[in-house]
């Protein structure tokens, strides 16, 4: 083990796109610490990054719990090594006439997109400030720019989330924190999206659903930037994809 | 009494711009309909709008409890009129570093910007969809466009209002429903304004601060497009606002 | 006569929008001062506002000819009155591929959109300063916002007219110019329009296609508007447009 | 010399920024082919890119002028190798009060940022056509988003490219032609910055200006990304930056 391991962070590893941010990241050296709220897929990607001769480890953890986000944080910053990245990566797309729309749901999309996001966001910051460094990217989607018909929650959530992101990078930028944004937009090659949509695969070449892997190229590549020259907002879409 | 009076609902009449609102609308005749958390001022401003020969209704009423919300459109429906306008008007603006933002101001704050925003506009829509005619106008700001540093919780909030705005004119334009978005850019002249930013008015000329009466227009001019030609969203600033 | 009658200058007056705004202008009393650069349409327009009871003057002139955009200006300012108001109708909608585009195209396109806008803004502008009041309208288009594909020519002359009145407004508002910019989005209600889109007349309740006549109350609106609440940019569009 | 040697065109290799991205790209096995108008600079930097065991070849040609831009292309295609990525980097940064912006500067500017942009990208896409791949990289400034005052013809110039980049990625896209927009947010390290702007250098850390070999790595990055998540546009600015 090194002396001083380089950690990434991935809140919301639970979906295909946060396992190959998190296979990309230990590719580069770091011990990929990936986070779910629960569910079984965590002990596979665990296996699979170590299998390729990474480092990785799993923490079982709800991104909307202040006390269990301070508590993760803390442990690994103690334990595993200081958080050189982190990725928040949980989301709640849902959508739902505005009269069906409950106060539950309109909350609990919030609590995951923003909520969530605010609250990791800042305590990672806390972290990364005493240092002076790190890279912070959260996932944002095509409902982070627009709110369409039945999205009102989904894209409220999305839109605060972006607006933690501005306020952050412009706050954080200069005491060397480092603070994107991706805005995804498409359906990810994913399970999910194959049950939900099996029209879109049947009506798309291999290459018009967006790979995980391939949008983890640029996750990676936010963090390589030099200070010089950050960005603070990119989109990813497939080639053929209408917008 | 007419046979069929018109309401104007202001929630969130407790500050000048709400007050300027439906001193315009009941001007026009319609009965406003005026909420506030609590406080004193709403006697006033129904007195003020009475006195002019206008017809008003004060409210005490949480625009965040949703409970209040459902019993408040119930209310002014049964008992006074068809709801035909209906703005937005609450807010929080506040100014605190990411470390310092507790999870408490950060939801506190959404709460007053998004959840009452998402609460009042579901239950007049309800209404309003009834009839198939009315017009939601929802009060914007700066923030609402742009996360400053220091905004995280307040552009959060009014982000996540603005998506709202968005996806509810996409769901209920077609339906007959206007529903129209405001960014205010720029300081209004308002007692708090006096306060706490003395320095504004030392600065600037006397058209240099939004006067209310002047905003009230644009609302006004809102509610009377015609189906043919509405406004989603327009901003009004001082004429020498830099932004 | 009146001693020091307000001219209303609307360069582009050859479509139903430009005679649209001219009309409500006279009717709100001012002399409409309308330009085309050739066709029949001037004197029909000029005949419907006199008969209305207005005051209306027509020019053949060409937005894009410096010498003659100079000569406009100067022949109504000594002649008519002083320009109170002036609305930028030109636009140039064509859709071509990318390599059908020739440059012949890409050049004419621009210089009805954005270089007309320009030198017919920076002449009325002249004037107006010397007065230190004024209010200057530009119609936008969807276009103005977004490049769909076909549309390199169109939105790039559109996104120019954009800057450039956001670069005016800036700079000629703190000296008491309001200027402003009409996002249109939708099908005008034109000859030409049905004409070119039948489909959409096919498809569309009758309040589904822009008014003239209820868009050029928002250009009026704006020009009332009082200087410490300016709006800088608003669309309008049909209520049941997709978006 | 390979059979098929790849190469990167970067149109506007004049300055400091057009300079790195050839390098960067030579580098990475590409043929840099480097144009400016006139000058001296052009020998220096392929004797440059020589030295550092790449291959590079540079054009004299103007941008603005259509029979150049075929020939260029033509002559590159023929006798070197396909043009894989292409670079347009020409710009035309100018302040001038709207009073003061003669139909000359206006149009100048319009012509090296809009018209040679469309040029360029459209017989570079031609080519890339006939081939069903390739990279097209556009490069933008705060002034493509934003009209500040004294920028009505800069603002326009950039507004206008960013409208042809969008319609231009819109329709090629599905074809396999990736074009991206790159929005360059701060002043960039070149003998020129150091001259106009002093002060900027006197208030900043080494990191607050960007550097022309940092930005040039977000255009490979750019070359380098998968067809299923191509980003459309980014932004680069200093750490410390406001914005």
């Amino acid at each position: 083990m090194d002396a001083t391991p380089k950690v990434a962070l991935i809140v919301g590893a639970g979906d295909f796109l946060g396992a190959a941010i998190a296979k990309k990241f230990a590719a580069q050296g770091y011990v990929a610490c990936v986070t779910r709220r629960r569910g079984k897929g965590l002990d596979t990607l665990v296996d699979e990054i170590k299998q390729a001769g990474g480092r990785a480890e799993g923490f079982y953890s709800d991104a909307r719990d202040e006390d269990q986000v301070i508590e993760l944080v803390d442990t690994i910053e103690r334990t595993i090594g200081p958080i050189e990245a982190f990725v928040f990566n949980v989301g709640g797309n849902v959508k739902f006439d505005l009269l069906e729309t409950t106060k539950r749901i309109y909350t609990k999309v919030w609590e995951m997109c923003a909520l969530a996001g605010f609250l990791n966001g800042r305590e990672v910051a806390r972290a990364m400030l005493t240092r002076g460094r790190g890279t912070m990217i959260f996932t944002g989607a095509t409902a982070s720019l627009r709110g369409a018909a039945g999205f009102a929650a989904f894209a409220g959530g999305k839109h605060a989330l972006r607006a933690l992101v501005q306020s952050t990078a412009r706050e954080l930028g200069p005491k060397g924190i480092h603070v994107a944004h991706v805005v995804i937009d498409g359906p990810i090659d994913t399970e999910a999206t194959r049950e939900m949509f099996p029209e879109i695969y049947a009506s798309r070449p291999a290459d018009g659903i967006l790979k995980p892997e391939d949008i983890a190229e640029t996750y990676w590549a936010l963090h390589a930037q030099q200070p010089s020259a950050w960005t603070h907002e990119v989109d990813v879409r497939p080639y053929a994809e209408p917008w």
